[in-house]
């Protein structure tokens, strides 16, 4: 028996996200089905978290346990050639039996990206939320310090969760501004909010991006974040950020 | 009577390429179809030049005559609302009515993307040409100056054209190296050939393209490209390289 070790990305805007569920495509489905095709094996894929229908991964890590005696270094082509195109594996290494890609992980970084020229990028359509009109970028920025550090999330984490404690650490929360000569006026064209922590709640980032978009709108002052979180109250934060805009971005070990 | 001039971006995977041709889904027929469905006119749009199928465009500019009296700042969103979303339009502006696209364009330029990665960046899947073998860069770029200045491309056009003339000049052509951080193996990750001239023939970058990934294999020399330039054969060059690794970048007017 051997613990294999992948870092994938994927493309998830076809998916109903990571986690195997009745009639429904998967990315869980889609790479338990490519082991069976290279090995007729029944494998359980683990991976360091779910991810939500629409969202994508930059730098996933997954791992399953499996009796083949493939080398690992024919691993990813022999997978990438039985999985669709929008999901690929990059790196393949052997590990511990013990290892477990949730329970090991340590930090991991979302990215939710905000498309802010006037119209759409043709070519990210599928990869980042589109908010064309002002957003004031400094007082979003103001809002982040306060999530950082250990605190109870519960304003953060949808009402539809079975995790009882929601105490979670933020190590970091920074926004950067990308100019880009696609849009062609010249300015910010995209923001990128890096989140990085020890955890996440169900929907955190996207309500975290959700009540930072309201803040940049002017709908609520940098300040209210802080009171946000205080409430431990989900009815105080602002709406959960469209999936198509978030992408796991890295996972520590 | 007005004519209007637009930057416009397009996914050119799911088309039939630019021009409008029977029973296939093209930009051209969805232009106009989207300024049908806004002003009920049946507009002959105009391109700066026709780009095959599953070619994209980052800056194609198009421009056509109009009795619409909308103004100028409401067209793009107007039209981008009855595109389909792998067309936008960016930018428009009124023009002289002499003004045509293709006609007075000076310079165009096109860019040509290799992934040279192990394995292709999902997000980009559709956007470049994947060549996961070695590419010698220096040798590459050695075979680009010859192609440089004024000169007769009959090689690097396809035999299907009715173009008499293929003298065409040059004014530009290099090969960047992109890292990205996405390979996760470190190096160069991605190659892109830029292309600048006064006009094109059918075909001709990605001929160039293809010429220079056989020169990058070692098949053939560097100096290999200026002997087939002065053959004045097709026959003597590389394969036309895949639609999906070129993009139209850039129309100097």
């Amino acid at each position: 028996m051997r613990n294999l070790r992948f870092t994938i990305s994927y493309d998830g805007t076809a998916y109903s996200g990571f986690q195997i569920q009745p009639n429904a495509d998967t990315i869980q489905y889609r790479l338990e089905q490519a082991v069976h095709m290279l090995t007729g094996e029944t494998v359980k894929v683990v991976s360091s978290g779910r991810t939500d229908a629409g969202v994508h991964a930059k730098a996933q890590v997954i791992n399953f346990i499996t009796t083949s005696k493939i080398p690992v270094e024919r691993w990813c082509l022999a997978l990438n050639s039985r999985l669709p195109k929008d999901i690929v594996a990059h790196t393949a290494e052997e590990v511990p039996l013990s290892f477990h890609s949730r329970k090991a992980a340590k930090r991991k970084t979302y990215c939710f990206t905000i498309r802010t020229a006037r119209f759409p990028d043709v070519f990210h359509r599928n990869y980042e939320y589109h908010h064309p009109t002002h957003l004031n970028v400094e007082a979003m920025r103001e809002a982040l310090p306060c999530l950082l550090g250990e605190h109870d999330f519960t304003s953060f984490c949808t009402v539809r969760t079975d995790k009882e404690v929601k105490v979670r650490t933020l190590y970091e929360a920074r926004l950067e501004a990308e100019i880009d000569d696609l849009s062609l006026n010249g300015g910010i064209s995209r923001l990128r909010l890096y989140v990085t922590g020890n955890g996440f709640l169900y929907n955190m980032v996207r309500i975290i991006a959700g009540t930072l978009l309201q803040i940049g709108e002017g709908k609520r002052a940098s300040s209210d974040m802080q009171r946000i979180l205080e409430a431990q109250d989900r009815s105080k934060a602002g709406p959960t950020a469209e999936a198509m805009g978030l992408m796991l971005w890295k996972v520590e070990y």
